[in-house]
């Protein structure tokens, strides 16, 4: 098996080695991405701390990386557990933990994964999570030992075949039955068997189950139990547990997402997470206190999303930008030489969006990691009271930034013409990996009608004159109120641009908000009126969170420390990723009337100076992102430009390249043209 | 292997046998779906032809399908040319031939191939069509003979490493050699590398190569040559050539995407295909006569694109339609049993606007067949007037209906959540297989300049009040007419709504045209001007091509033959594509100044009144698009709906279900799990 894309070259690298059009990108940037890079890691320690962590693995022949795209999926899947197995060892040498090492266990993991998720990764997360939020101290005691040595290797199993973003559907039971002392877990149907949780199928021996708990005969709801599943002796599904791999999907080549049907499978009472509920040994229920932790994990959870869909665009954009400085295609001058595809503007138009896309959600991350913060410091001295529009918020966040870096992706891609398509690019690999986060963690037109409901509550508020929080005030701004930019320069104005995006999220609530009235003062009830409105709702909920990424991302970076001509590109980012919303959205800036018409061809014309203005640091504004080439694992984002030469070398070594003459060469092609030419012979 | 997704049920299935949802969903059908069917096959002979062949292919023990998903690559690619050659000896047996069976033959190909691109398919299409157009008579009856007998199996080989879409830039060289009489093709760079290619890289023994042609010292840029590329002995790379497949990719897993590189290698003067030029054997040059016949056949297989998008359309939105038949999730009513996911409106709004884009397109590719079989035949009587127009079209429409489709085949698969990214739902796969549309036959974006360069040229001609062709009177309109629309149903009026789109065309094309206009008074020289407008040259041309698929849609709907109630659902889902069309786009028709704010309120509410006119039509408008559940390939979209206990069986043989124990047990997770142990152990 040849090394991943044979590369590991990185920022050190000599000008001399690279393409010579990229090394002249680099010389025409006018910041230093290093700088930028310490905005990115937070600090100039972090950079340094996740470079030295990086280095552990890319210097490290333990690690060598092989080529994922060339393997099917037995061999990931044993590749990449091999991978995760040294990467645990790696850490235990290192003396790292969990918890005072969350951020260097993150880097070195990803610097071994690389483009493809990390194997095994829900022990340490979802598994050690429910471990330590659902259950008593006690039981913690015993089962966080058994994590953090792995001597069990476990999972989190929610969604079910016929059920998923639904918790009340599920259909697993939990019935306790008094005279063991035992909880019976048991898959009454078909649509109740666990489906598609990470390492279900193969690798994990055991996993923390949710189930309707039933005792005395009553259904209590969703509750979590620890089951093993798998014998500590041989491996073996234990006796009345059928696991599976779920089959071949977009992306996760490497992971076994499973599936676990149980018959009547008998576990000790104490292996209930007790922490909050609980089920004495004579059968009787402690109901849980109203809790509000539960909320809280999930918006920590949906809020680190829109930092990754951030990380997962960077990559994308790492990759076509740096392509777009290397590849000639077309005229744009009659009898010149073929241009940079940069150069056209329509490719910038690709790029360049996705490039602020990327800074403007990975800032906001930072921005939304802070106010929550913020929430459990209130949180502690009792104040709950900015739990819904944060609830609400990272909800609404989740989906807006999943969604925009999905479709990112894939423009990113195609700006790559037909290079894109090849697992040469990672472009592939990349979408594959993050597509999914549509989808999971709450799906994201469900999450975005969580917004909604916030936000109508918000309008109904504001009808009745009652108090708004601050952010919400947007919906009290005079809806008579006009722009009044007069020249394209008028749109570089952050107040002027934020104005636009509050009339705009004002006249969609609003707009949403006055359907829905209507529909039920003409005797709709809730649910219908609610369901007949979704058109709505759901933009009301888009152009909230779009006003919310804007003014984060411009907020962040009048706060960030950092040197002037960073700051200066970094407000070219914020106004160019604020005009090109406007413009792709432009109907609804319209129909807020606070724009014009006229006012909108100002928009269109600054956008397009903002093209000229990135242009000459597009590749710098890439290279912050600081991805080496080996996390990268793509031909076409290579550091040094080589892509054509490599692009060959990849794909000498691709597996149908073993041999000159196929095997279906005797075993089909042969045969065929043999029998062609005897029957052309035999006319003659 | 197990049979693909183990399926074989269709239309005449017993309601008994299907899932009672989807049951249900076809008994409130208010047309039949078989009359809908004739409209697409054009003709009840037709459907009953297109379904005998497809039965032939069904029925067939030796075409019995395997589970392509569960493969690597090399067994897929092993795998479909065995397909192919047992589909090239049955057309044999019935005495089909490529002419006068073109569709019969494709029908066939379809089934055995399903979601899968057709393996070899470039033999009996861009190799033959090669030969066929750009040879000599005498030439084609040696090469014609021999492609037809299978006797040499060919590609066509264009794209290079470095070089895409503009042809001019190719590399590779034919240098004629008086002295012996041949040419001799080289690969001068790296970039020159022909790459790309299907089944250049492992099956094809002959290649028609596109290199520039040199002699006498001149370069008379790109020409065609015949090329043997392996020995017909035993199948080896010819001396001089190094072949090779490019690796894994997007889709197309089974093809063996090439790479061609020529040392000098040699070949006879009567190799070149001589139709149109000549080299004579002194090495003198023959001038081709200026010929439009090379736009004819791009514009043909552009035209054929849009009809394919309809097609690749077609299929997503079949799988999810029935699955969204009966899949339940949440709470639409409180109390009541979870709905089916169809009637929540958002997921309606990922649906219904997918079919009828299916609709649209499939039905605007018949319009614009049409269309070009009467150039075809002004073109013979030696007028060639129409050829401008349409080739810019053709263009365009090929860019819009496949960029379309593409984001729509995502909206769909997601629109199945989680089962949406199994490759048991076939998305992953038809994605792949549709993906690349984009960007052959000329990348989108291009293809889109291109339209846009015949687009400003009318605004020209416009502006000096030039006639213009019958279609581009929309440039002069009033730009002061005023929509007069006053309530919701005013919108069903396909005069208005067309009236709309010609309006919103109208301002995007003029406005194209005065900035650029503006550009060019400002002194930039015209190519800086046309790449400084994009962003407006680029809207232009799609509200242009949108236009006319509303056009055709309504015209093809009017002028079928079919049953009155078929009419009735098809006239909906034209008013339905339109009114979708405008609130997607409401800033460009707001734009226009034809439409107001108020007027697009209008628009939000018809269209939400047509979902519930769709709704109970939607599963009969997806069967009517007659997908057999073995060329579909899909569990979630099988006919009789019963799609969880289908998800489980597929699941239970995928590869890493083989053993209950995987072998990365053995191998790593048992060593690793005892160590631990032993490491807890000594610290006790």
């Amino acid at each position: 098996m040849p090394a991943s894309k044979d590369i590991n070259v990185d920022s050190s690298l000599d000008e001399s080695k690279m393409n010579p059009d990229i090394a002249r990108e680099r010389r025409k940037a006018e910041f230093d991405p290093i700088d930028l890079t310490y905005v990115l890691d937070r600090g100039k320690d972090r950079t340094e701390l996740r470079r030295r962590t990086e280095s552990m693995v890319f210097d490290d022949p333990q690690f060598k990386k092989e080529e994922i795209a060339f393997m099917d999926q037995v061999e990931r899947f044993n590749y990449s557990i091999k991978q995760e197995l040294v990467a645990v060892k790696k850490i235990r040498e290192l003396g790292w933990n969990a918890v005072d090492n969350r951020e260097e266990v993150q880097w070195l993991r990803s610097a071994i994964h690389g483009a493809e998720e990390t194997t095994m990764s829900l022990h340490m997360s979802m598994f050690m999570q429910s471990v330590s939020f659902q259950m008593t101290e006690e039981q913690q005691k015993k089962w966080l030992a058994a994590i953090t040595n792995y001597t069990i290797i476990g999972t989190y199993a929610q969604t079910e075949l016929g059920h998923g973003t639904y918790l009340r559907g599920l259909e697993t039971t939990a019935t306790y039955d008094p005279s063991t002392q035992e909880f019976v877990l048991h898959s009454p149907t078909l649509t109740s068997l666990k489906w598609w949780p990470g390492n279900l199928g193969k690798i994990v021996t055991h996993a923390v189950v949710a189930a309707r708990l039933i005792t005395r005969g009553k259904d209590y709801g969703t509750h979590m139990f620890m089951v093993q599943l798998r014998s500590m002796k041989d491996h073996g599904s234990l006796p009345g547990i059928e696991l599976g791999d779920i089959g071949p999907k977009l992306g996760y080549a490497n992971v076994d997402n499973g599936f676990l049907r149980m018959d009547h499978v008998r576990i000790p009472r104490d292996q209930m997470c007790m922490r909050f509920s609980q089920v004495n040994p004579d059968g009787t229920y402690n109901a849980p206190p109203h809790s509000k932790l539960g909320y809280s994990s999930m918006v920590q959870i949906r809020s680190g999303l829109i930092f990754y869909a951030g990380f997962g665009l960077s990559k994308g954009a790492t990759i076509a930008t740096r392509y777009s400085a290397v590849r000639r295609q077309s005229e744009l001058i009659p009898g010149r030489p073929e241009p940079l595809i940069m150069d056209y503007q329509s490719q910038q138009m690709k790029l360049f969006p996705q490039i602020a896309t990327a800074y403007a959600f990975i800032l906001t991350g930072f921005q939304l990691g802070q106010v929550f913060l913020s929430y459990i410091a209130e949180a502690k001295e009792g104040d709950f009271s900015a739990l819904p529009e944060l609830h609400s918020t990272s909800a609404g966040l989740k989906a807006f930034s999943t969604e925009s870096t999905r479709g990112g992706l894939e423009v990113l891609r195609m700006s790559c013409g037909g290079h894109g398509f090849s697992s040469a690019s990672a472009f592939p690999e990349i979408y594959g990996v993050f597509a999914p986060a549509c989808t999971y963690e709450g799906e994201n037109t469900v999450m975005l009608l969580q917004t909604a409901r916030f936000l109508v509550k918000s309008v109904r508020q504001a009808f009745k004159g009652a108090k708004l929080t601050p952010f919400m005030s947007y919906l009290l701004l005079n809806q008579h109120e006009r722009c009044r930019a007069s020249k394209p320069e008028d749109f570089m104005n952050m107040e002027t641009l934020l104005q636009a995006y509050k009339h705009r999220a004002r006249r969609m609530v609003t707009q949403a908000g006055r359907n829905l009235e209507a529909d039920l003062k003409a005797g709709k009830i809730n649910a219908i009126a609610w369901n007949n409105n979704h058109l709505h709702l759901l933009s009301a909920s888009t152009a909230h969170c779009h006003l919310f990424v804007v003014d984060s991302f411009n907020k962040a970076v009048e706060a960030i420390q950092c040197e002037d001509r960073t700051r200066r590109i970094l407000r070219v980012l914020v106004q160019f990723y604020a005009l090109d919303g406007i413009l792709k959205n432009k109907g609804e800036f319209l129909e807020s009337g606070f724009i014009t018409v006229d006012q909108l061809d100002l928009v269109s014309k600054q956008f397009i100076s903002l093209l000229a203005v990135i242009r000459p640091n597009a590749v710098a504004l890439v290279d912050a992102f600081d991805f080496r080439d080996l996390k990268l694992g793509s031909v076409l984002g290579r550091y040094d430009g080589n892509v054509y030469e490599n692009l060959y070398k990849w794909a000498k070594s691709a597996p149908l390249n073993k041999k000159d003459v196929p095997d279906a060469y005797d075993l089909h092609i042969k045969p065929f043209l043999e029998e062609n030419q005897r029957r052309v012979q035999s006319r003659l």
